[in-house]
């Protein structure tokens, strides 16, 4: 880290809020970088411009934290994937840790090397395969020397604890976070027993991150601070969620709404919305406070906004905005001006303007919710079944290896 | 132009279809650096890297027009919304036309320079001063050899026209683009009579921009080419509407609307209603296809994605989508890889995820239409009576100056 | 009409307003004694109890107004809709006669017969035909001595010209009311031009009925009026919508909603909507003032109640009702009792439960509206091309008749 | 009960389906004969026809359940809500039970005498007085020889318990059914355990009635049949739900929805979800299936036809339906002919018709759930902590009596 610069588990020591960055996958899809369903972040080779120029967005909107654009980018995903470069996982994980120190170098942030789930954990390779991916990966983190680390995007607790184990042999502090809900894990470990199991294996900061909306997150993240503290542990709190409402979704999250990824549009969340986002998840007792898919520059601009009296000072994307809308006092037509006050954006409900569409659907695959839904329609789960037969079959596999 | 490309008359005569590009301004704003309310262009001085990275996944989306970034560039405008930078009106064009001009030559695009409506004009200013205006604008575009003039933006037709005139003295094409609905410019005068006016005042291309969503806009400019065909005249067509839904305007459109600017998402349109806009547009026989506010480039893909048979070509940023979802096809989940195919997203109704927001909303402002809200409201449209009255002044103003 | 009692006329021309009853079809068929399908009222005979109970409830609402129960009564509907009693056309219409008697003689009523569209006019029945038809059902409106007649819910103003010409003749006071809305009829005849057509015929009181929401219903008037105004003519006016939101319906109204007519339910007005339509009817001029289909006693009572200081009368049954709510002063929880106040429910936009939902349906049929449904659908209008036919084919087979 | 008619708990133990009927209240407001706030039955007396109307209608529609319309009048509750006639609470009860026995007498239905929840309870009284007040209701119901008793809408378990060990001493079946949901009594008592209090009492059949939709109310009954077995007690299960949706409720059910209860319309259920509703009704084990507030007779009917093939019979009103829309073949229009098909009913999502509201709202009141309403609105639950305090000392009055 450059001198002077304080590390993350200095800035959580002494209080301070850490804002993180937004969802890089989700972004670049937009903006035609990066491939909707194999989702690997092969464009910090290919197009290192547009990654810099997100990291930058990001950077001026508040950002303390450059997570490397490394998500899928572990060996078994890329070769999964088929991504027809030869670009090889090192090239790819290099790259990407050069654009976050790039652009860290030029405000106050600190480089976070990120590893993910991963295709061997969950066609159940052993617990020595699994590991050596992370570590191939942990491998350029070290060589580039990123200032922290976050396992991130897990939907199976005992695969995180695994990559935690191998991150904490670096030294370098490290972060957990589950893509989980209020419900627990894929084999339904609650969050409170999921944190206090990531605490053990060594991160020092545990949250959640994706599948779910802001209060959602923050609820599940609550859930894992009591089971942490009930445990007699100590951790800092880390949230970064979905920038799509999704009050419809079961236990796995967006991926099972019927909107995913490609019709999410009506469900994104306003700036006024991240506003209280951040003074909920302010509220809860977390302090790293970020965004995963969905999450744009100027969502990140509203929590830093948000909480800019609390951490004393304001983004530098600000000087392009008026807090709460300050700037529609320069509006030509008088309505318009009067929009510029806070209380009327708290208040507004948007309309979606699509008056032949629902305000909720109903989630598809496995883990269907128990509720109204599932018995108004009568419908047999089937691929909850298949999913579950799947998972018995892992769990024998793994106990039988 | 570069030696071997094609203008854009000789390509709308071709019969080809040219698509243009999204809203800089909006894009920007959530990018953080354009500040709502003043909505001034100084980025390209200021931020050169943010509009040429703009501009470049535009050209990646298929692109074929890099619009100038000079929306309210014109020096009454800059004055008048205060920007506390001292830098000039000239500044800011020629930063913005070698921005244009640098990408559309790594492509297939032509540079087109912009004016649009003037404070001077709203304020009652004389031909000659409003003259004045786009003259020094033109100047600059003369300078920097753009291929193309577009006068858009204007909710006045005589205002359109005097820089149609002004445009004209230059020798090279123009395009002039009302930001108007079926109910006609802010005079009444009906989208017929507008495109007639233009074309008479020298506009080879005519069209509308902004304002409305992208059926209200085809359907405006449908309407302009009877009025055009019926006066035994001749055109080529252009549409660059929102990429919002927006079926509770009334007569001027988006800004009415309480969700205006700060709390649109839920009205974002989605790719596949890009298809839907693509084709409309290309069935009235509009040629010249692109978008405003709202749309990112990955708005723009979809249209070229729509019209590769026609046009015989897709987008370089295809490589990172597959034609309707198919790149699902590599998802983990089975569930999700059934999404990769056309029926699906063609019927899908995508939920806001806000079930406590309704699905329209009642504009403000003057001109509200006089249908079931106002009725059910028993409101005095006092605004409007206001702004009948100030226009009323104006035309007072000018007829007696 | 019982001594010292006004009729109809009587009544219009000082200026009173005269309140009409609800929908017995719809109302009836809740309370299980009309057949949704053949809608015919042969519980007149079967179940006089129902009918009568029915009427003295809409009495009780402040009814002017008993309408025979003779919908669908004509000999030529009876038979084609195959009800297996063997009851004659006759006795149907008698039988309501005399229950609409007895409960109008109670109150403050007339009796008014009542004849509708026919199978025969449909099927290219002639002139004679269709005509004798209407006498047979006048006989027994003549033989009952009715106050007055009223040919409503015709979807063709000849058939109701004709309707009207044989009412005409026994020197009663005749009312016309099509079913139809701003659109015209289903040979695209104005409001203005049928309700001319219909007064020449010998209408003293034109409107519409059914098949809109009584905003649409009152627009239709508004246009028939000024139409009946320009031609140099006079009449009265009267209105008897739909108790069903219908923002998206075309111009054949609600039988061409998917809803119809067993999921209109979320479309039921409150008693709060009623009282605005009663409003705005009488802003417009409007003194009949009624319902069809939808209309529940509590309906009726709520245009009652909003022009009681009008009329200087409150409905019988407001005993059982405080104005706006005020009833709730005497409810168990205080934040129930704060809601009895008109200023609460004037401003409340009530939910619909059902999350799932959207709010507006795309119509089904013919006539499907040339607006954005249709643009964005890219439906072929099957139907509508053979409905077209059909009517080409009927008016060749009238003119050589 | 008259020589050859089963009694209920002979037919629930021969596993017969018991039909119940609708709500009273709330169909006879909209009729006029009821006033909302009071909600008193005076109407037995003033205007029996239209009592005995409503109770044919329900007998029409399969009901085999006439309940006494006795609700809310006890003697302290009459008083209280200061109904203007002098008639007393036995002639109240006694009129009613007259007409039950007059209709049922008419077809295949028992008379049922009921109690409810009483403002001296509420008020603190003792148990001697409270079960004085159900004692003087019980003195009418054996003289009138009702066939069996229902103790329904009650709160507090502990009240119901009361009521219940009242009505026992009659020898007379007992049925007891509280006002709650899944979370259990006002003093946080679970359906579980108030279920086995309410056997315990002597109660033979336990249920809900009111306050929520039917999928909530089932899934209540199902929680109170679950901690009956668990206890190893036996009971026959009711269940007689709100006919609106209400996904948006707290604790307290309906009440403290907005729309309470004067705009409920848009969420009144159509005759489709009470196909459903009887089914997974019928799976869950309930035996007594029936309504309470905005039940109509089709509502009853559609309960009726749904389970036509289990009891062997359908209801009289039946032969004015076609089942799942059979009558719509013989409607004039083809496309309204296509509806009649079970497919067509039961996947059909219909709009409100309201595209400026919302699907779902905020409840008021005491107990608001504590999701993401209360998360994202920063409010302050005053009105909780008003209530609390209030049943605290109600808490303290008693233990201190």
């Amino acid at each position: 880290m450059a001198p002077g610069k304080k590390g993350i588990i200095e800035r959580l020591n002494a209080g301070e809020v850490v804002i993180g960055d937004g969802g890089f996958v989700f972004a670049l899809e937009k903006r035609g970088y990066v491939k909707a369903g194999p989702w690997t972040p092969e464009a910090s080779v290919t197009h290192p411009e547009a990654v810099r120029q997100l990291h930058r967005e990001f950077l001026r909107a508040g950002s303390n934290v450059m997570q490397t654009f490394t998500f899928y980018a572990s060996d078994d995903k890329l070769e999964n994937r088929g991504q027809n470069l030869r670009l090889s996982g090192v090239q790819i994980n290099e790259a990407a840790c050069d654009l976050a120190r790039e652009v860290a170098s030029e405000g106050d942030a600190m480089v976070a090397g990120g590893v993910c789930q991963t295709p061997s954990y969950l066609s159940c390779k052993s617990e020595i395969e699994v590991k050596a991916i992370f570590k191939k990966q942990l491998e350029v983190f070290m060589k580039k020397n990123v200032d922290f680390l976050i396992a991130e995007y897990f939907e199976h607790v005992e695969e995180a604890e695994w990559a935690v184990q191998v991150l904490k042999t670096s030294g370098k502090p490290v972060a957990a976070s589950l893509c989980i809900g209020p419900e627990g894990d894929m084999h339904g470990v609650s969050p409170g027993e999921c944190a206090v199991r990531l605490v053990k294996a060594g991160a020092q900061i545990v949250g959640v991150n994706c599948h779910f909306d802001p209060m959602t997150c923050v609820k599940t993240v609550k859930m894992m601070k009591e089971g942490v503290e009930k445990a007699g542990l100590k951790a800092h709190y880390m949230v970064q969620p979905l920038a799509y409402h999704t009050p419809d979704c079961n236990c796995q999250g967006f991926i099972d709404l019927p909107e995913f990824p490609f019709a999410l549009e009506p469900r994104i969340l306003t700036r006024w919305d991240m506003h209280t986002y951040a003074r909920v998840a302010y509220k809860a007792g977390i302090r790293f406070i970020g965004g995963c898919c969905g999450f744009e520059p100027y969502h990140i601009r509203a929590i830093a906004e948000e909480l800019s009296i609390e951490r004393g000072i304001m983004p530098p994307a600000s000087e392009k905005h008026g807090m709460w809308g300050a700037g529609l006092e320069m509006h030509t037509k008088p309505w318009v001006r009067a929009r510029a006050r806070r209380d009327y954006w708290e208040h507004l409900s948007p309309a979606s303007g699509r008056p032949t569409c629902p305000s909720m659907s109903t989630p598809e695959g496995w883990g269907v919710t128990k509720g109204h839904a599932d018995l108004l329609q009568h419908k047999e789960a089937t691929s909850t079944q298949e999913m579950k037969h799947v998972l018995e079959m892992q769990k024998k596999a793994k106990s039988s290896a």
